[in-house]
C-alpha cells in the first residue's frame, strides 16, 4: 500500500470516529444566523467570522488575516453598515508542496420558521439521516468539511499534502460585494504561489451520484425602459387617445424568445460554440432523466423530454427568461392605471463563445429596431444592468483527475462530469486573477433545498464528503 | 332679488367664511387611508364610514342608516373579509319638495410615497392654491362639498330647498361590490320618492371651463392567469428547459391591441353604435385641443391631433389598456426569477351598443385561441374580474338645465356638455332602478390626477364647487 493510501485509510477511520464532533461543529455554525441580506443580523455575520477565526486558530493555522472591506455601498438602510470581513488563513508554506486556495462562504440565505420550516432553521437537527438547518449545505457544511479534514490530519499528526490558503467570505448571498477587488489586490501577495482553487458551493445534479462541475453559464441582465406620459394615468380618461408605454413594451418583449425557449434575436445563437464529439460523449453516462426535472420544477412543463437535450439546454446553450415589469400594476385585483414608465426585465444565460459586449450590441440593436418598427412617440432605451461571464474548465486536467480518483475512492463510483446553468461569478475571477485552474467539488445533493425551506445536508454527504475533500488534497498533492 | 338669489348670496358668503373649516374637514377625511383594494387597510375604510356617520350626525341628519353588505366574495386572501358598509342618510322629508339622491364614495385608490408622491399621500397639504392628497378630488373632496353645503345652510338656518338622500359607498375603486343589489333592494323603501340623482365623481374636460357630463364609458376588466412550475424557479437552473409562464403571457398580451389603440379582438369594434349627425354637432362648440391633452398627459404622446377624434376616442369608442402583471418580478434592480404563476391584467372601456356578456365571450374565446396556438403545456385561464356598463343621458332635461344655471351663476360661464371616458357603473343602476334622471356634476379639473400620484383638488374648485352644488340644489328645487 502506498503512503497515500495508508494515510487515507487512517484519515477515513479518524473521520468516522470524529463524526459526533463534526456534527457538533456544524451545529455551532448553523446556530449563528449569519444572514448577509438582513442588516439587523449583520452582527451575527461578524460573529460567524469570529467563530471561524477561532476554529482556524485551534486547528493550528500558520496565519490568520481578517480583511475588512469598509462600508457597504447603497442601497442600505444604515449608511454606516460595515461589510463582513473576508477571513483569510494559511496552513503550511512548504515550497515543495502545491498550494490550494479553498473558497467558501460563511453567510446564509434568510430563513424564518413562518416561511414553512418544520423546525427552527437555526437549530441543526438530525432526522432520517439528514442534518436540517439553514446553511447546512449552503455553505457551512462544506466549509466545516474542510476544517474537519484539517482536524483529522492534526489528531493523527499526518502532514498536509498541500499548502492551504483559505478564503472565506460573508457576502456571497448578497452579491459578494468587495470580493473581486480583494482577489485582485491579494493575487500577488496573500494569494501568491496559489496553484489551484477548489470551491465546494454547488450540488450534485441529482441525489444518487456524485459529480464534479467543469462549467457555469454566465448571465447578462437587460432592461427595456419605455417612458410616455408624465405620470400614471386613468385608463378611462386616456385609454384610446395616447400611446401607452405598456402596449409598446409588451410588443417588444414578445419578440425576444419563443415559447420553446428559442432566442429570436438574430446572431445570438450563432455565437454559441458547436458541440464537439468529445463533449457529446460526456453526456452519455450522466445519471439524469426528465422525472428529476419535473420533480424539481413541480410540474410537467419540460420543453425537452430526453436527458441530453435537457442538460445541454441547461448547461451549454443560452436561455432567455422574461422576469417581469417594473412600474406597471403588479398587485392583486384590478387597477385601471395606464403606467407612465415601465421597465421590462429579462436576462440571457451565456455560454462559450458568447462575447458579452457583442451580445449586448445584438440585444440593444434588435430591441431598438423592434421599437422603431412600432412607430411609437414614447421614449425607449434598452440597456445592460449587469453581466457575469460564463466559465468552462478542462475536465481532464490534474484537478479534475485527482477529484475523480478521490470520488471513486470514497463513493466507489466515477463522478458525473456536470456543468451548471447558474452562475458563480467568483469562479472566473479566481481563474483569471490567480492564473489557476478552478475545481468545483460539490458536497450536497440536488434536493438539499439550498435557498429554500428545510435546507438539509445528508449525514453521509457530510462525512463521506469530508473524506472526499481529504482524498482530493492527497491525490492533487501527488500530481507533478 | 328673488328668494333663491337672496339665499344663494348669503350661502356663498357663508361658504367663503367657512373655507378654513371646509379644508379642515377634507384634511381629516384624507388622513384616513381608506384604500378598498388593500385588504389590510379594510379597517381604515370602515373608519372612514364611521367618520362620515359622525359628520352626518353633527349636521343634523334626520336619519342615518348603515347598511352592511356581508362577506367580500372571492378572489380575496381573507375569506372572512367584510365589505365596507353603505352609509345612507336623509335630510328632510317634505312631500312638497323634490328629493335628490346624492351619491359619492369614501374609498380611495392605493397610494404609496414610493410611487413618486412628493409628499405623504395621506396628509393633505395646501400648496400653490391646490389641496394635494389621495382622495382630494376622487371622491372625498366632492363628498365633503355636499357636507359643506349642508353646514352653510345649517349655520344660516336656511331650509334645504330639496329633500336629500345620501348614498355613500366604500368599494367604488374596487368594483362597487354589493351596491347594485342594495339599490335594487332600497329602490322602493329607503330610496322611495327619489326624483333625481346627482353624482359628483368625475372631472372637467380641461382646466379652464366647467362641464356637465351626460355620458360615460363602461369598463370590463379581465385577467389572464398562466400557471406553470410549482414554485418560482431560478433562471440559471431552469432557463431554457421549462416552458415559462411569462413567455406565454407576454405572447398572448401582445395580440390584444396595436400601439395606436386599435383593439385587435375580432367582433369588438363591430358592436359600436354608428355616430349620428346630431351627435356629431355636439362636438363643434366644446373647448378643447390637443395641447390640453398633452398638458394633462404630461407628454406629446397623443394618438390623434384633432379635437373631434380625441374626444370621440375618449368618449364614444372603446379602448383597451394593458395594466400590468401580478406574480412577476416588479421591483427595482435585477432578480433572476422564473415566476411560476403570472396574471396579466387588462381592461376594455365599453360604449353603446356593446353587450358585456358578448364582449366577454369574444375576449375569452380570442385569448383561449391565442394561447392554444402557442402549444404550451402551462395552464391558462382568461376571465372577467368585473364589468360596469356605459351610460348616456339627455343633456337638456331639468337636471342639466338647473345645473347649467348653477354653473353660470358661480363661474360666470356656460358649461360644456361632455361625456367621460371613464366609468361610474352605478350611474346606470340608479337610472334604471329608481327611474330617475342622473346628473353628473363634476367638481375637479382634468389635471387633478385622480388615480395617479400627487392627486389634487384646486382650492377654488373645492370652494366654488361647494357653491355650485349649493346653487344646483336651489335651482333644481324650484323646477316643476
Amino acid at each position: 500500500m502506498s503512503d497515500i493510501e495508508t494515510n487515507l485509510k487512517q484519515l477515513f477511520s479518524k473521520i468516522d470516529e470524529l463524526k459526533p464532533a463534526f456534527i457538533e461543529r456544524l451545529t455551532k455554525a448553523v446556530a449563528i444566523p449569519s444572514v448577509s441580506s438582513d442588516e439587523t443580523l449583520r452582527p451575527k455575520v461578524v460573529e460567524m467570522a469570529n467563530f471561524l477565526q477561532n476554529e482556524l486558530k485551534n486547528l493550528g493555522a500558520d496565519d490568520i488575516s481578517i480583511k475588512e472591506l469598509g462600508i457597504q455601498p447603497p442601497p442600505v438602510n444604515d449608511s454606516n453598515l460595515k461589510l463582513p470581513p473576508i477571513v483569510l488563513s494559511k496552513f503550511g508554506s512548504d515550497p515543495n508542496k502545491k498550494t490550494i486556495l479553498i473558497y467558501g462562504h460563511y453567510d446564509v440565505q434568510p430563513a424564518l420558521l413562518e416561511d414553512g420550516w418544520n423546525s427552527d432553521p437555526f437549530v441543526l437537527i438530525e432526522k432520517d439521516n439528514k442534518l436540517i438547518g439553514r446553511g447546512s449545505t449552503d455553505d457551512k457544511g462544506p466549509v466545516m468539511g474542510w476544517l474537519n479534514s484539517l482536524q483529522a490530519h492534526k489528531e493523527l499528526n499526518i502532514p498536509l499534502p498541500v499548502n492551504i490558503v483559505f478564503c472565506f467570505e460573508g457576502m456571497e448571498e448578497s452579491g459578494s460585494i468587495g470580493l473581486d477587488k480583494l482577489i485582485q489586490k491579494e493575487a500577488k501577495s496573500y494569494f501568491n504561489n496559489v496553484n489551484s482553487v477548489c470551491i465546494s458551493d454547488n450540488y450534485w445534479l441529482g441525489t444518487k451520484k456524485p459529480v464534479l462541475t467543469y462549467g457555469l453559464r454566465g448571465c447578462n441582465y437587460y432592461q427595456l425602459i419605455i417612458k410616455g406620459p408624465g405620470a400614471d394615468l386613468h385608463s378611462g380618461i386616456f385609454g384610446g387617445i395616447i400611446h401607452e408605454p405598456m402596449t409598446d413594451l409588451i410588443k417588444v418583449m414578445s419578440t425576444l424568445v419563443d415559447i420553446n425557449g428559442n432566442i429570436l434575436i438574430p446572431g445570438v445563437n450563432e455565437m454559441v460554440a458547436p458541440v464537439t464529439e468529445k463533449e457529446d460523449e460526456l453526456y452519455k453516462d450522466i445519471e439524469f432523466d426528465v422525472n428529476e426535472l419535473n420533480l424539481a420544477s413541480g410540474s410537467n412543463t419540460a420543453i425537452y423530454q430526453d436527458k441530453k437535450n435537457i442538460l445541454m439546454h441547461r448547461w451549454r446553450y443560452p436561455s432567455l427568461s422574461l422576469h417581469g415589469i417594473e412600474g406597471a400594476f403588479s398587485g392583486a385585483g384590478a387597477k385601471t392605471v395606464i403606467p407612465s414608465k415601465v421597465i421590462g426585465k429579462f436576462s440571457i444565460r451565456t455560454v462559450p463563445d458568447m462575447d458579452s459586449e457583442k451580445l449586448t450590441k445584438l440585444v440593444t440593436d434588435f430591441c431598438n429596431a423592434k421599437f422603431k418598427d412600432l412607430g411609437s412617440p414614447n421614449e425607449f432605451k434598452a440597456e445592460l444592468i449587469h453581466d457575469g461571464a460564463y466559465w468552462v474548465s478542462d475536465p481532464f486536467n490534474d484537478e479534475f483527475t485527482s477529484a475523480k480518483l478521490a470520488t471513486k475512492k470514497v463513493w466507489g463510483i466515477e463522478p458525473d462530469l456536470t456543468r451548471e446553468g447558474g452562475s458563480i461569478p467568483i469562479t472566473l475571477t479566481f481563474e483569471q486573477e490567480l492564473g489557476a485552474n478552478v475545481l468545483l467539488l460539490p458536497m450536497g445533493k440536488g434536493d438539499d433545498g439550498a435557498h429554500s425551506i428545510n435546507e438539509k445536508l445528508d449525514v453521509p454527504n457530510y462525512i463521506e464528503g469530508t473524506k472526499t475533500l481529504t482524498a482530493y488534497l492527497h491525490y492533487y498533492g501527488a500530481t507533478k
